[in-house]
């Protein structure tokens, strides 16, 4: 069965940040939302590689020589094992491509690590 | 290195349709961009399921059993093996994530098969 999918109606149902919702999958891939407001932790993903589409806002990826901004359909890919840190100063609304094993914070556990996400 | 990708840039650069072009690479899926225009044919994809993400435009997918239509910021993930014809009556400009195999015309090779993809 296959449907239709509206991003700005998914991104309604999540009322949290740092907290990535699974809209779909495919391919061993899941495509997840998430909203963002503050300051993540540095981190790395050892095995896989990262892409981060921005929806709405403007998203600040630190990494450890510069740092990219990026506004509503812009995106930017980061090799597995890049540090790199989300800054949101204002909330922003992300898509994310991801294996289906990504954890969120990477090669870190903390209070922040989602170690199992919800289907919206 | 990583770098901002802009997808308004990417589909400036895009002058021609059904021609899918290459704008990432990440745990061996691709990124694509394709505008269209008209019909496409009735194809699958034995191993890949597929994913078209509306930018611009209006999308209709069409199914054996029933028809999707697509507007800016939806989508539709389109398992393996199921038949499928995208038409779109004016021009639509799509997002693409696939594995680094697929071919866009999935089964069946024709004038509309692009066997090397470029990037842009």
């Amino acid at each position: 069965m296959v449907n239709k999918i509206n991003i700005e109606e998914k991104l309604g149902l999540i009322n949290d940040y740092w907290n990535p919702r699974i809209i779909g999958e495919l391919n061993g891939q899941h495509i997840k939302l998430a909203k963002l407001k503050g300051e993540f932790i540095w981190h790395k993903h050892i095995e896989e590689d990262e892409m981060f589409l921005v929806i709405s806002g403007k998203l600040i990826i630190a990494f450890r020589d510069k740092n990219i901004e990026l506004l509503p359909n812009e995106f930017c890919i980061i090799p597995k094992g890049i540090e790199h840190r989300p800054i949101a100063n204002e909330e922003v609304s992300i898509m994310l491509f991801e294996p289906i094993s990504t954890l969120n914070t990477g090669d870190i556990q903390n209070e922040f690590t989602k170690a199992s996400l919800t289907n919206i």
